[in-house]
Parts: C-alpha cells; structure tokens; sequence
C-alpha cells in the first residue's frame, strides 16, 4: 500500500488515516546506524518529500570517529534445549542487541545469559539495547520469557544470521531554499528499530514539516536531516562544516506523539529567542508543558552545539525521551503512539517554524526621523485625535492597537540590528501582525528586509 | 504690558503674579506650526530669555518633509440663515481647524456638517483639530453649540479669512555654553492655540528654565528648542545634524502646570541614567508621581531617538498629555493651568537639571594608591579610631557620613570611566556632596574633571 | 623556646598548642610600621615559612607617599608628683601612642592631659593610638586609671625612651610557584602591638597557610605578603607594579580568630567568582557567616584595588575588625583569640584557597564533537539505557551524577574560556570532581589546561 499524504486538501481526519499507513508500514523496519532498513524508511518517507538520500562509505573518517561496518540481519532465534523457537527475531526486531555479530551454535544455559538482557521491573517489555563499536552479539527479552524460558538443563542453540561488512551509512538530507543563505536546521534520527515514539514519531513528523515547508515561501533557508544518531550528526557535520555555520538554530526533534504532556528542552543558550518564541507558542496554543533545561544528554543537538558549531537547538517533545516508561522498550508501540498526536506535534512545530521563520530583520530607510506617512496614505490626515491613551506597558497586552501603532513602533525601532521578535517583545503588539507591517513597508519602501 | 521675570531676587508671590501675567498675555495668541502668533510667542519669550529667532522657508526640504506653506488667519465665523454669528473665530480659536484654507460662500446645513467638528461626549468643550497637509477648511464647536444652532432650513453663510503662502517656519534657539561641548537638549513646542497646559505651560516654563541656566556656572552646553512639534523638530535635526551627535540627553517639555499629579514618560532606554535621575528626585522631593514608558506616540522626544540620533529624551508631566480630560479642548484653559503649579513645576525641572549638570565624570591623578591626605589637611592625624563602623550597604542611605567618605570613596572610583550619579548609587552617597567634594580634590589636583 | 608548626603529621590537640605557643610568643613585641619589632616577628614567622625579609630605606618615595624615619622604644612611663610610675610602657606597649617622639621632662597636669587617650566608654580599656606621619608624642590608659591617678596638683614626670631616625621599613615576602605565571595574593599586616585578633591571629595564619601551601602543588602562582598596613603595602605596590599586573585576585587576612561568627567583606566588585567560591565554602562547611559589602574603609584590600591594579580582593573574618567592641583595645588579648579559632580559620580559608586553585580554564582538543570515549574506554559499550534521566536544574544538586556526566559535562563546556567554577555553577556539579575529571582528560588529549 502506497499512501499519499496531501494536506490543505484532505480534513483532518483525511490526515489522520494517512499518518497512521504511514506510522504503521514504518514501524516494523528494522532500522540501526546503517543497514537496508534506514534506506528502505528513507524510501518511504520519500513519497511525502523530495530526499537527496546521501551514502557515506565505511571507513570514512569524521572528527574522531570512523563510519562503521554496515549491519544488516535476515533472522535470529534461541532454541530451548527441545528445540523450540523462544526468542525469536520475527516477532520483534528488539529482540536482537543491534549490531550484533553472526553467531550459530549450541551452548550452555549459563553461557548464554551472559547475551541476555531483561528488565527486571518491567516485566512484560523487552529493552532496546545495541553494541555499535564492540563486537559481540546478544538477545533482549521480557522478564517474564526470561523466567519462563531459561531455567532447563542441556544445550541451547542461538542463532544470529547477521553480516557486518563495508557498507555505507545513509542520510536523508532535504533542503529548501529561502530569500535568505542563513539557515535553519531540521534534525531527526532514524536508527532506532520497532519504536514508535522513539523515534518513528520524530521521522514521520519531520517529513510532513518539510512537505509543509516546500508549500510556503520562506525567509530562511531550511536545512532538513534524516541522521543515524550520534554517527550520523558527526559524519554530516565533518562533511559540511562551512554550510553548518551559516545555520543559526535548529530543532532536533523526537518523541513527539505520545499521550502525555509536552515538553521543551531548551537550547544551550536557555534564553534564545527560539527559546522564547517555543514558550510564546506553546501559551498562545493553550498548551500544558514543561521547560527541561540543557543538557549534555540528550540527542543531536548536543552534537550541533559543541564549542566549534555552538548551535542553538531546541527540541519540542511530547512524552519526552528518558521521561516515560516505556522509553527504549517494546511498550513504546503503535498502542502508545496514535495519529492524531502526530498531528498535534505537526500544528505546534508549524507554528513554532512559522513564527521564526517571520523573525527577520529590518532596517528603516528613513533613519532619521518619521516619514510622512499622510502623503503614502498611513496617516489620518486630521490631527489634534489622542493618539494612543494607554501607554505600552512591556509584555502588557495591548487593548486594542491599530496599523498606525504597528506602524510607528517599527519605523522606530528596525534599525538593522533588533529582530522582529525583540520588537514584539519590547512593544507586546503580535510578531505576525508586526510582519504583515513591516512586509507593508518594505513595498513603501520606508523599510528593507536585511535578510543576508 | 511687559512683565519682566526676576528669579532670585523676587519672594514666591511676585514669581506667581510674573508667570500668571505671562500665561495670561500668550494663552489668547493663535500659534500654529507657521505663522504670526509663533512670532509673536517667541517675541515675548525673548523678554525673559535672548532667543535666537530663526525662520526656514516654505518649500524647504527636511528629510522625507517639506516646510510647507505659512499659514495665518484674520477672522472666521458662520452666520445661520438669519445672518446671525453662532460661531466666532474671535471668541476661540480653537473655533477654526488649524491650517483651513479661506473660504466665503454660503452653502447647506448638510454641507457644512461635514465641516464641523464636536465632541459628543464633552459637550461643553470645543476640540482642537487641525489640517497641515491636506488642504481643507473647517470648524470645532461645542456639542452644546452644535444642537443649538445647527438645525435650521436656509443658507449658512462661512467665512475664513485665512491665508495660505509661502513664507518661513519660525524656531526659537538658546545655546547656553557649558565648560563641556557635551550638550543637554531642552525642547518645546509652540504650535498649539489657546491650549493652555499643552503647551503654554511648557513654552512659558522652557523659559524660567533657561533663564535660571543662563544665571548658573555650567558644566555641560544646554540645547533649548522652542519649535513647531513634529516638522520643527525635523526640519531643526536635519540643519544642525552633527550638532545634535554631540547631545547626550535632554528633555522635552509640555503640560507641565495642571492640577493633577505628576508624570514621568521615560526615555526609550528605559534606564538611562536620566530616568533614574528623574525617579530620585520625584522620590527626594516627595512627589507622587506616575512612570509611562517609552511610547512611539507622544512629542518629539520620539523624534530626536529615531535610530540615526537616538538621544535619550524623557518628558516630565504634570497632568500628562493623553491623561487627562480636557486634553485637546477648550477646557484647557487658564482655569485648567494656574501659575503656582508653573513654579512647582520648574522647581522639580530645576532639581532634576542641576542634578544632570553635576552628573560629570571625574579621573583619579593618583590612580595607583590613595594619595597621602594628611600633608594636604584632609585626613585626622591621630590614628587607630574606627575610620567608619557601618559598611556601606548598597542603596541604603548613609546613616551619617564623612567628608572623608566622600573623598576616600570619589578616590577610589574615579577612574574616567564612571559618572558621579554612578558613584552615588553605588555608595548611597548624595550626589551633591560627591560633587562638591569632588571639586574640592581638582582644586588639590587629586582629580581632573574628563568633561569632554 | 622555639616551636614547630608542622601539620600533618600531628593531631589537632598537637597543632592548637603550637598555634597557642606562637600567639604567646608574637602577642608582647612592640610593632609598628617600622622598627625591631616588625623584624622579630617576621623572624619567627620564618619558622613556620622561608619568608625573604625586605628592607626599604627611609626617606624612599612611594607614589605620592615617603617612607617615615624608623622607629623604635626601650621604655615608658609617667611618674605622678610623689615619683610613682603610675603608667608603665613594660606592663603593656599599648600604653604609648606608636611613633611618639622621645620626651623626658616634668609637666603639669594640665598640659600632660593633652597627650591623654583613654575611652570613658570602655574604662578598664587601653586605647590604641598612632601617629605616623604627625611628631607628638602621647600615652594612651584606661578610664579608670585616668580617674585614679590624674587628679593631683604638682609636676607629673614623662619619658619616652624612643628613637627616630633613618632606617627601613620591614617586609616579608613569600613567593610559591606554580603552572601558572597568573598569581594570586595573600596579604597580612604585621604593624600592630599587642592585639591579638587584630592582628596577630592574621599574620601567623597567613604563615600556616604558606607553609601549607608550601606543600601543595598548585596551578596558580601565590605572592604572599607581611606589610605594615597601608604604607607597606604602598611600597611594595610601588617596587612590583609589573608583577602585581599579573596578580588575578586575593585575600587580605586579618582578625580571623575571635569567639563570634565569620563575617567575608566581599571584593570591590562584589560577585566575582571569588565572592562566590568564599559564599558557596562558607555553605558547604555550614558555617554561618555574614557579608560585609565592600567599603573603602578598611585594610589594604582597599589598596590592591585602587584604579591602577583593580585586584579583586576579598576577606574571611572571625570578628571583624570595626565590628567587636574590644576592636583597638587592649582587651583584644588572649583571652579573646583562641588557638583553636585559628586553627578554625585556617580550616576555611584552606577550602577556600583549595578551591581558588582548582577554579583553571581547560580548552577541548575536540570541540567539533564528542570524542569516541569507549575506544579510550571511558563509555559503558552496551547503549540504549538511560544515560540520565533528571535533567540538570540550574543550582540544583545533582541527586546521583556519573563519571560520564562530568565528562561530557566538560567536553561540552571547555572551550578555553569558562573557568571550571562557571560550568560547575551551570551544572551544579562539584567543583572538585569536575577538576579531577579534567586532569584525567587531560592525559586522555581530550582536554587542554589553559594556565597561562
């Protein structure tokens, strides 16, 4: 089944039925840092944009890492000592520790639990685990299989039909160019097999952020990656370091369409104006959520934000990575991820990405003192009228403000150097209504875009 | 009747009766942004201050503006069918929009409505409208006026005798020399009518102002602009550009005598060291007052912080423009504006310009260790009391300090950098006695004043 | 009798007998800015510490000060009309005013009272009194002798067996090298008699904490001073104005070890990393403690930061001067200051200054990315479990961290110019275990000491 995504024709629940085709053809692949799988998603994903898909050879060297062997595996399975199937890989991809070498032989109960993993508090999930830079196999289960299964005496027979050999690693990279060089990053992971939160989630919603992107025309330019995490942000960033300074902030995003509450984790920096334009939406939105600060753990972002990139990237969430339970374990399915979350995360991300994208800069081409607005037809033309009676108290809604105000405020302050974003702030009037203006002005030729 | 205005040498009584004679003969002259009455106004401004009177022509080139046509007027009055006067330029006149073109003919009621002006919620009062650049006619009344005459059958008769061609726009300029090229700007504005807080009280008090300055030893250079708002402010930034680069501050003055309390609209900065200035001495003086930030609408205090000149500006009221009631109508009037609050309001503009004036920054001539005081008489002889028990906590008042507070404290942070206001807020030290003291150690080449 | 400090090696009851032979020893000799007794003491100050001892010439320039004649005493007294000493320079030094010109005659009782200090406050006190830069002479006693014995008629006998003239002002130096070429300063004062807190508890710290630092291999470089306060420190200011260049920060210590509660008069800047590492010690070993804001009034910290040097300099009190009412008495004895309060000081002052040293600057030889730590086995191999699953709040503790947490933590922040007390403040990680964690990732050629 090949599904079309088409938003701005479809209803909402046209949307819904094709974000679910999609989370549920997606979900089964088994993905990891390289291998058939990460191709296979990527193919997908590119029926809904148009992905330049990018091989990076085994071997290549970037920074202080090297682009592994690529993994790929067809079967794996323990066999008790009666020679029934008790783990077995087609049922789940977790099932395997990804990366895991070719292995086919009998060995010793207590040999073998040395491969096992399981957790002992949650039962009835099986753990997502991986060795992508130690050689060495091994199987997650559930607790309760473990106990279950793995208490007889005599052989167990273990098979891993797996191949690591040079290969390649794939990225997905898509970028839509804007009236300005200076960039905004979009970031997602596809490494992670049957998760669905975690990330499929993330990959699904990038994909319709960028489909909505191509639909728009755009002040920045937008710089979207499908990476392998960790390997992949480094290998695209040795691989692009002059275009990676021209990006000004980014997103990574993940974990987007669980049932909870939203989450931001903040840039580096804390108080950017990316910060402060995702807490802006999300109360504009109505929307519950909570702030996690940086921090060195997390996903990409950390790698866009070291010392030489320094970055600012943030990253909307909905059940955040590390905070829900069922984080890296088989829990994290379609049961836990539904559609019109998906969706959710897509409306907030577009408003967020919609609002920076309008932060520009402009500049008054009448520095000196107001020009007059009566003859370009800005002005009421009989004065002696109050103005405005109530003063702008900062960060103090407006009651009621009219074009004049917009007007004003930013023939004041555009002088090349405050975003609209810091006008807004400093002037409580709206950053879209500000932008409306200012795109007004410019066509005046009273202000100019400084966009480069 | 020519009052002379004598500060110093006058008790409080005469002062009154010398500002109430002035408001009295300039309150009844019609000012506009051009013409007669400003140089009638500034002609009687000159008996207290020596303005230089300047005149720019019509058709003269400001920025994005042009000085447009002088405009002066003669008489005015509609007559109802009956030929009898029910509105008369001679009794008001605010009775005639501002800027209207002559016109004589008799025309309809329905006609003529589209040239009046009222106010249906006040009305008693007669608003004051005006047209500079758009050429029409037309007449303010009271809504009282307007229900009573406005409603009969027949012929009105207009007439304006105004008229409108090329000719100059009037500025009045006092430069007052400091010891610095550094300058303070003081400016008001003179094209209003028979409005007597906006801005009799302000051009009258603009005045008592640089009378006083012209009686004081200055450390900075003092600006003071007598001008037609908004296209005077213009025209006068853009013949004295480089000039007004060397203006760090200023004020600009209106509505200054009303009944009401006092108002502070602070510089666009917000902080300035100004604003500041201006909180200390309200509070010092016991005042109540209001603070309004910045606004993009209000006089030309927004024009001189356009961003080529961004000079921080502020304005304090007394009964702000906007605030009150009778802003804008012929309620603001000599019952409105009583020369006792002129007074008070001069002493507040005094205490807050003689704190600017004295806001210089001084460098140590001993930067390496406190000089020895003792050889020099300034320091106690005997040693080993206690020099002060109470550290100074930041903002707290001193409860009791020395002259060698003063000295050890201007000693150590003299250092060409920080203003003496600075210094004053760091130690809670009253920056007149810093001041004072600080003079004293230039004398003991201890210090040298960097006042340019 | 001759004692040895050596710590380390003994316990504290072994240690608090050797602080409380020392304070026995130094408390009776008569200093002063100049004189035998200066050099006594810092003659047995290097028993504890290799002090180098510096003569300055009198007669010397120093900035805009010279250095005074020397000057010394054998004895004192004043005999009553009947021949009875009834004040005795032998019982304690306190009783002549330091710097007093030598006298032998008879005088009335009249004449004698104008060289009479005492306190009526404080009558069982003796005042402690100076004259350096004045010639008098003058003896100081308390009230309640001044009652008893000053009240009869007939000659009174004076003598000051005292001596001025050319010699040398006395400074002990104590220079500790270490990586770094940026120092840092510890300054004493060593000018006052028999006070014990002030200041006798000070200069045999600072010789503790030399020779502790002694001991020590340390990043910074430690100039340590003995100086007569202010004059000495003018001089020494004066001959090493290029060293005391590189000179970052720094302690005064004085009156560390009285009954009552620590007290730290911050820096001139008031929040430097400095103020903050002395707060967070006080914190960390639940000292309560109260902050003085920096005051010109006080000792030679006033000194290091005047405008040429601008040192921040800080001091940790136990009873701060100006602050206990014994201060410049001669109830300042040892009965007020304690062995084991010194050794108390000591204690915080070393945590302190444990802390100075570790807070160094390290730079990442990888600072496009995270390097690969498992291959330098520094990173669990098996991924997908949770590296940390609370987030950092900002000053927050952290409840549990890793060594990977404080690895990644310092790849991230180490960018040659945050210092480690910055990142720790940022992740609220300790500082300790941070520097600990840098010197191993400096021998991994993951980090770079910044030191010079």
């Amino acid at each position: 089944m090949k599904t079309t995504f088409s938003h701005g024709n479809s209803c909402a629940t046209d949307l819904i039925a094709q974000i679910d085709a999609y989370l549920k053809r997606l979900f089964p692949i088994t993905r990891s840092i390289t291998g058939n799988g990460n191709r296979e998603t990527l193919r997908i994903l590119q029926e809904i944009v148009p992905l330049q898909i990018k091989e990076y050879p085994s071997g290549t060297k970037a920074y202080d890492w090297v682009i592994p062997k690529e993994w790929n595996i067809r079967d794996a399975w323990i066999k008790d000592p009666q020679g029934k199937k008790i783990v077995d890989f087609k049922r789940s991809n977790l099932h395997v520790v990804s990366y895991s070498v070719p292995v086919h032989k009998k060995i010793s109960l207590e040999e073998l639990k040395e491969h096992l993993h399981y957790l002992e508090k949650q039962p009835d999930a099986i753990p997502y685990r991986t060795s992508y830079y130690k050689e060495t196999w091994g199987f997650c289960l559930s607790y309760a299989d473990y106990q279950k299964y793995f208490n007889q005496d005599g052989q167990y027979e273990v098979c891993i039909d797996s191949e690591l050999k040079d290969g390649s690693l794939t990225i997905g990279e898509l970028i839509i160019k804007g009236k300005s060089s200076k960039e905004f990053l979009i970031s997602t992971y596809i490494c992670h097999p049957s998760l669905a939160n975690d990330n499929l989630s993330g990959m699904l919603l990038t994909a319709l952020i960028g489909k909505k992107l191509l639909e728009q025309e755009l002040n920045y330019t937008y710089r979207i990656l499908f990476v392998p995490e960790n390997i992949g942000a480094i290998v695209y960033l040795s691989k692009n370091e002059n275009a990676m300074k021209r990006v000004f902030g980014g997103f990574v995003v993940t974990t987007v369409a669980g049932p909870g509450k939203y989450g931001y984790k903040s840039t580096y920096l804390g108080n950017h104006w990316i910060d402060r334009i995702v807490e802006k939406s999300f109360n504009d939105m109505g929307c519950e959520y909570q702030i996690y600060p940086f921090d060195i753990h997390g996903s990409d972002e950390c790698r866009y934000s070291f010392p030489f990139f320094r970055i600012p990237v943030g990253t909307i969430c909905k059940d955040k990575y590390y905070e829900y339970d069922y984080y890296h374990t088989s829990l994290d399915d379609l049961d836990f991820v539904q559609p019109e979350n998906v969706l959710r995360s897509f409306d907030v991300y577009m408003r967020v990405l919609n609002s920076v994208d309008i932060n520009v800069t402009y500049e008054s081409l009448h520095p000196h003192c107001e020009p007059q607005l009566g003859k370009r037809g800005l002005y009421p033309l009989c004065g002696g009228h109050i103005r405005q009676k109530a003063a702008l108290a900062k960060n103090a809604l407006p009651q009621g403000f009219s074009n004049l105000d917009l007007i004003l405020w930013l023939l004041f302050y555009c002088d090349g150097e405050k975003n609209l974003f810091e006008i807004a702030e400093k002037t409580a009037l709206p950053l879209l209504e500000l932008y409306r203006t200012a795109e007004e002005l410019c066509k005046h030729t009273l202000l100019k875009k400084s966009i480069d």
